[in-house]
């Protein structure tokens, strides 16, 4: 089978432009189901939401089935290659489960009852789900659909791996899918959860930063004392731990756990040259937090600093008195949360173990320190020379008429890990979500101009899949 | 009036031996009165307890009463100089309220209840207030009784001042001292509410730390942040504390407050040598609360680290999430409290703004730091060549056969500074409670060897101060 013409893609385009509120109010249909996948109350409503993503996928012609965890249901869905098709078997993901919505009262309209609004950017649609997930899972269903309605048939060969607990973890979805390993064995996952860079210029991320976090508890003496009578002599746990931690990062911003740079992949030229040229507003984007001087390492842009430099936050400290008025105690102990924020390279077990030594190098003596150690998931890069993203990079240049930045993230997507460590398979991360649409936040949104293009771009690139 | 005669005395103290366990009775019923002053329902206990110890001294006939604060009475009750005394007016303090008990679980017989025990030194009291201070406030009472009992008068000129509040922070008394200061004015107070050196070596206490208390809050955005969106441009409030708090004490344990130790009164080499005669054992002291290695000041003994030589000791940090499980958040602020013991020389509002430079000095760009400023007390310093330190160091070197020790204390007595600040006298402070009487604890207890001593060392007192 050969790749599809330019004017079969015209006409689909066209036929996806004919059918946008059509789209949109299958849409509405799916983020009218209260999915919220946190709370026990809605295990039907998640439930409904698996069944309805099932249908849609039903109707496209996919064998389609709901697969029970121990949580909410994954929806699996296959369509076969086309006959003589040879393009790649793309797995695409997406969630059909969203956050809670309080604080309730901070919304204009009821969560569940989407609206069509006017905003700058022309309609956006109003919703909890409306753009993360519902909304742009949706986009590659309805450009399924598209091809369908309009050639017949859907020219690619796709898996649809849609679960219900993303927004609570993922804590089914690594065990599902190494039990179904061979069933979902696919060249490449396509996943839309991602943003643009904004309302004009298309992104792909390539770059999620991985992380290491860590719980201490530092102890001193076994229990708590009067600061008067032994104030002088005894360890004070708080102050120790200060000491330590307020050691984390030099004057230049550089953190100081022995060997935690040794690793780093530093980014290549072309890549510092594209993100230089973005012309990023730091000053904007610390301002809008009320933020008056950046932070973090010296020698490096903001956006090198956010995605593709390693941090070490404090999430948390605590100990002794932090009730009213003064109390004068030496605790017997004190202790903090600190994620580290790892970049490709960096391996998060290493970065834990330099973190032990980093604080054993400058613990009082007479303490003692209790580790627990969290999340640890390395640093991802996409090989941005891969077929797949060369091919989203054009497509997205055909969309937007520029080409898409190959965007960072600073946070990390725990699927991509998971989808590589399992499945063995990169992810192509093509999101046209925008900074100000309020994820998990009173009234998310989803600019319909995003959808739209979305919906466009995802066409493009079902074509491009088609091989040929 | 000429002195009591050697003769006299020994007389008194032999009425007082025979007494003792009169003595121990009427302090038991005093001890029966659960006057807890923090818990309102005790309210009544409180009025019960101060009307008994009015009572007593108008039995020994003092012109006494209850006169009524905006919280729980003080005891007042005067003893006009005996014809031809010319010996010091002599204002003594003490309290009749108690802490509370709580747990009651922890305590071996009900707290109110007072027991006569078996321990290694003898009999014992068993009691909530056993020794703070109802014991030894009324080892006093009971000298004087004596000295009633035995000779019909007591010798010397006494005004008697029991409060009520000394355990919620005395929040009534200063402003009873300053509008009852004619009729309070005196040559010295003496207060029998602190310890001895060990149960055969007495002491007075010359030294008390002062007090700077401060909360602060470290101020970064105006919300919380994501740490994967915003680490590595935005400030960590956590990060920014802990380095500014962390950097309290240099490698050497010195305060690195700008100036603070210029106005430190070093002791005397006499003073030294008495403490470091002393042979206090650090390691034992340390041991008992589980710490391995002292803390604190290089080049200082223990002892003057403890009592002679400031500290900063951060009582209580907070901020970002402390809850279970991990948390990716950047706080907006980071809170701390800190209190600096002083020792005499140091003013409290220096310090607060040796402090405030400190921090300005360490804080990153963009952060912003509210203050509050509590507890501002001066360290005291007794002068040790006074009569009246003079007369109470014969008084104990008679009765126990060896010097006392002059003693630093590391924590404060409110009231001694009230009393120098709004009267103008200094205090005496010869007490007998042990290190581990348990005070403010489950199973509070008194030795009722100490009381006994207490009583005839006051006996010994009231002699000198018969004057002649």
């Amino acid at each position: 089978m050969p790749a599809p013409s330019s004017d079969t893609v015209a006409a689909v385009l066209r036929h996806a432009d004919a059918s946008l509120d059509a789209s949109r109010g299958r849409l509405f249909e799916l983020l009218r189901i209260p999915s919220i996948s946190a709370q026990p109350d809605h295990r039907q409503d998640c439930q409904r939401a698996a069944e309805w993503v099932c249908t849609q996928l039903a109707d496209l012609g996919f064998t389609a089935e709901l697969r029970p965890t121990k949580g909410h249901p994954v929806v699996v869905a296959h369509h076969a290659a086309p006959t003589g098709h040879r393009g790649p078997h793309v797995l695409f993901y997406g969630h059909y489960d969203v956050q809670p919505v309080d604080p309730l009262d901070l919304w204009h309209s009821p969560p569940f009852d989407p609206q069509l609004v006017d905003g700058p950017h022309g309609k956006r649609f109003v919703a909890r789900g409306a753009v993360d997930d519902k909304g742009q899972a949706m986009m590659f269903v309805e450009a399924m659909r598209a091809w369908k309605e309009a050639t017949g048939g859907i020219p690619a060969h796709v898996t649809a791996l849609i679960e219900g607990e993303e927004e609570v973890g993922s804590p089914n979805l690594e065990p599902f899918l190494a039990a179904n390993k061979a069933e979902l064995a696919s060249d490449l996952a396509l996943i839309s959860d991602t943003g643009m860079w904004d309302i004009d210029t298309p992104a792909i991320t390539t770059r999620l930063r991985g992380m290491t976090y860590v719980q201490m508890t530092l102890k001193a003496a076994n229990r708590d004392l009067h600061s008067g009578l032994y104030g002088g002599s005894a360890l004070n746990p708080i102050n120790a731990l200060a000491h330590v931690l307020g050691d984390l990062q030099d004057a230049n911003g550089r953190i100081q756990l022995p060997g935690f740079y040794d690793k780093v992949k530093p980014i290549s030229n072309a890549h510092r040259r594209q993100w230089d040229a973005l012309g990023f507003d730091e000053g904007a984007f610390l301002g809008k937090i009320g933020l008056s001087a950046p932070s973090g390492e010296r020698g490096y842009s903001a956006l090198e600093r956010l995605w593709a430099r390693p941090t070490a936050d404090i999430n948390g400290m605590w100990g002794g008195y932090t009730g009213a008025g003064g109390k004068t105690v030496i605790a017997a102990e004190a202790s903090a949360k600190i994620s580290f924020r790892l970049v490709p390279g960096q391996d998060p077990d290493e970065v834990f173990e330099q973190f032990k030594r980093f604080v054993a190098e400058r613990l009082p003596a007479g303490a003692t320190v209790d580790y627990e150690c969290g999340t640890r998931s390395p640093g991802i890069e996409v090989n941005v020379e891969s077929p797949w993203v060369r091919a989203a990079q054009a497509v997205l240049t055909e969309e937007y008429g520029k080409p898409a930045v190959l965007m960072g993230s600073g946070g990390s997507i725990p699927v991509v890990t998971s989808l590589r460590t399992v499945l063995g398979i990169d992810s192509l991360l093509m999101g046209f979500g925008l900074d100000d649409d309020q994820v998990h936040s009173p009234n998310e949104k989803f600019e319909q101009r995003c959808f739209h293009h979305g919906i466009r771009s995802h066409i493009r690139l079902l074509a491009k899949f088609a091989g040929g």
